[in-house]
């Protein structure tokens, strides 16, 4: 039984293990537009969840988590994995797509991820995966059909593919990565769109939309990050082509794009948790926990989000958003976290959101306590 | 590790613990009105709750518990709490009101609380609270936003804060109490409405109900109970006044009030549990529990209710309720119920479910297995 | 703590016990019918579940499941039982009826149950049951009304009840059962219909289905198996009785009946577990599990099911279906499934779904990857 903050139990024989895994986020939030469409002050849990994670016969891993927030349901990892010299997995898990998105939501900057990751539909879906890694790189590859939300008589296929590469260079840990995903939807399945909110889930509107029109796409993702200390530097770049169901006369495919630049600073001196392995950020190290003495870890950090919907004959928008945020972590499982966001929107004929000009601005601050265990 | 009946796991350095929570409340009612609305012979979980609970760092406690009673999901208590000199506690909660809405369902001496606390809506929220206490007293205040179960742009904002104290005199446990909460709904939310059941949670109608009118409203709550040995007196008063959202000429804004007076004998010599350090009633020690070879402990109990949602231009109804109530206790975690109500209710202009006099009798009939661990 | 694979944790005394259990089932399937209506291709959890079951004081059980396939929550059995010479359980199970029904979905030889198991709605619901058992027979009875999934004003009474004696004849495994169930819904249920998909969950239609009609039923079900070494026998046939709620001139209350007869081997030499206490089957021992260095356990089977819901002036239509299914029981805990299945249809009047003479085929390819701790 080791303890952080919950149990972890395993067999004296180390063949068995088991966790009780959740956390919390509790989220509140002021948005506000220049159109006046909105002007939210709100709370919600972000995420409310409960599951478990074992181990078993040493090389089987099982994993089951389901969300509770706005009190629905929505299963999150569920799968099996045998981890020989290949890793096998079957369930609902990822596609391996995009650093931030790999990344757990425990352990990003921000209080949510890149514009792209949601405009673009990274997500749980339900397949079969293959992994290999070493010290430092991850090779991932992916087939999928559907999710535990769909029920469709035919649910399409997805495949999906990511390396990574995390060398340590003196003391610099870089990363650097590289995705892709085509998705094809299934006849009977309604089409895709890409759509964001501004910087805050409680949002209620999503300025930028490009409606419903593809029955395909193909996304490709470029990973870059470098830890030095206390630096932290992270950026990625997504494109998508859309396929158009039935496109009209001189209408043509669509490509969408969009990304991010990222800079923090670890104030009380710790560094951001690289790991090679995964090709993915873990839990940071709390020098000087709050409940054991100290004054835990305080991090700032800026971002440049970009997200653009806006290509051919499809005004779905630009957004491009300016953030910043400071993050208190009293120990490895508590995180305090304030964000505020600028976002500007041009090219959005939306106009039942933005002006006759599909312009508009956003601003957020959001606040948010979270605990995992 | 400790059991009762599941297992509480520590840490050798008393640290980290971690529990199971759970519980389930089998019911079966008869519920019957004069004007012959209402013929219900039915059964449900009114709670199937799992959760966890745990302590980290000594001073943390988190709790996330949901509910899944109608194959639905409410998610109940969910926070963080760091309790120093002054406890403070992040996330759903219940606002700090009324003696018998702190107290456990699990506690209470009949199947269902006080016909007040659903009328005039106490329950959990999101917010902040802080909150001090003494071996015999306690003051909590919170400041709250919306639920888990809320969507809405402006989810408003509520204060409220309860004072106790609970002094020992001789044999006797005393218990005074007050509390008031102010709410005040947002621009787009819906209006706040007063109504109540009968005394059953499977009854099919509210034969008291005011509608949707106010968009604020204050709560004032007293409350004083005793314990001498196996004899218990508990009562609690009510007042809530309501501003009219959109008042009409002549419209004044109503006050509503409601209450119960109860009184309770454990035929078996326990006493009924009290903590003045959380101001409410606690777990009942049972002195012979049926699976350690006794029978388990016996109560009796009486309650009048009453719940007056008529004034000025509002004909809401009031309902006054006698009943009675067994209860069997085979150990400190199972318990059956039987409880019988009687209802007298007037001056209800809902004539769909009243008579043209605003009258109707309703009688209930319950049942309940409760176990939980 | 014994693992295996989850903990299941005892206090020292005995007295004490507590597993945390959950289960995933990951399906894929292939579906097409003869007239074109279903051209599947998908993916499901078939079933996503945790919950606890524990001891109490030794001769209470406490059990609490909730499923979340679907994103939506079915809570599963959610009971207490006390066992002396009388097994008493209040809560929700499972009406005592068919060895298939009454064996876990894990331990089945194929992916889903005989179809007139669902066609006359064998299920979960709320009551209470006694039980008696020896070494090798069972009884019991129970009363019910409602389940957690109701929720009507009058919920009716169901009666059930089912004996079982499973005799070892030298190396032979008998069983043998019978049980029944009378069902009468509450005035403001709706009527009771009966229909089933073909033999994969994940299928769109059910090609047959008399429509609601019957306010009352009464099933009867016969059950025989036998198990010798690596072979394994088991047949069922049930009878349901359906009484028209609203019967025109010249309508007759129609019977409807269904069964199968499976025949399976176990390639690797176990034999499938059965329990004489429990009157089911349950979880197969494997000689040489995959993680230890073995092969695990091969299992091939046959079997034909056939439900006849035409009768009198119901033509429900008759679904014969043919299968052939291949396990691989990695260990005790992990199952990869193969099915596939052919079904004649005729006799079913919804030429939206069959042809103008009442006629289809459906074939099904189903794939499971199953784990349970």
């Amino acid at each position: 039984v080791k303890w952080e903050p919950a149990p972890s139990i395993s067999s004296p024989d180390g063949k068995f293990e088991m966790n009780l895994r959740g956390r919390i986020y509790v989220d509140t939030a002021w948005i506000n537009d220049q159109q006046d469409n909105e002007n939210t002050q709100a709370t919600e849990f972000r995420t409310a969840r409960l599951g478990i994670e074992g181990k078993a016969w040493k090389d089987v891993k099982y994993k089951f988590e389901a969300d509770f927030a706005g009190n629905e349901v929505d299963v999150k990892d569920a799968y099996i994995q045998w981890k020989g010299p290949l890793a096998v997995k079957v369930g609902q898990f990822k596609t391996p797509n995009s650093l931030e998105e790999q990344t757990s939501s425990r352990y990003i900057t921000f209080m949510e991820r890149a514009s792209f990751t949601d405009a673009f539909s990274l997500a749980r879906q339900i397949g079969l995966g293959l992994g290999t890694s070493g010290k430092d790189y991850t090779v991932n590859v992916g087939i999928f059909r559907g999710a535990n939300a769909t029920d469709d008589e035919d649910e399409g296929l997805t495949f999906a593919g990511r390396v990574t590469y995390g060398p340590k260079m003196g003391d610099t840990q870089l990363h650097l990565g590289a995705s892709f995903r085509h998705q094809n939807k299934g006849d009977d399945q309604s089409s895709i769109r890409y759509r964001q909110r501004p910087h805050a889930h409680l949002a209620q509107n999503r300025y930028i939309d490009t409606g419903r029109f593809a029955d395909k796409d193909t996304f490709f993702g470029f990973e870059a990050a470098g830890v030095m200390g206390p630096i932290s530097l992270q950026g990625e770049w997504a494109f998508v082509k859309a396929n158009i169901k039935t496109p009209t006369t001189g209408e043509n495919d669509p490509t969408f794009n969009g990304g991010y630049i990222e800079a923090s600073y670890m104030l009380t001196g710790e560094s951001r948790a690289y790991k090679g392995s995964k090709g993915s950020f873990q839990r940071i190290k709390v020098n000087n926990p709050v409940f054991e003495g100290g004054m835990g870890a305080w991090q700032v950090a800026a971002r440049f989000d970009r997200i653009d919907l806006t290509d051919e004959t499809f005004f779905g928008g630009e957004q491009d958003t300016f953030l910043v945020g400071l993050n208190w972590y009293l120990n490895r499982h508590t995180r305090f976290m304030m964000n505020y966001s600028h976002a500007n929107i041009k090219n959005a004929t939306d106009v039942s959101k933005n002006d006759v000009n599909g312009k508009n601005k956003v601003d957020t601050i959001g606040f948010r306590a979270q605990v995992d265990w």
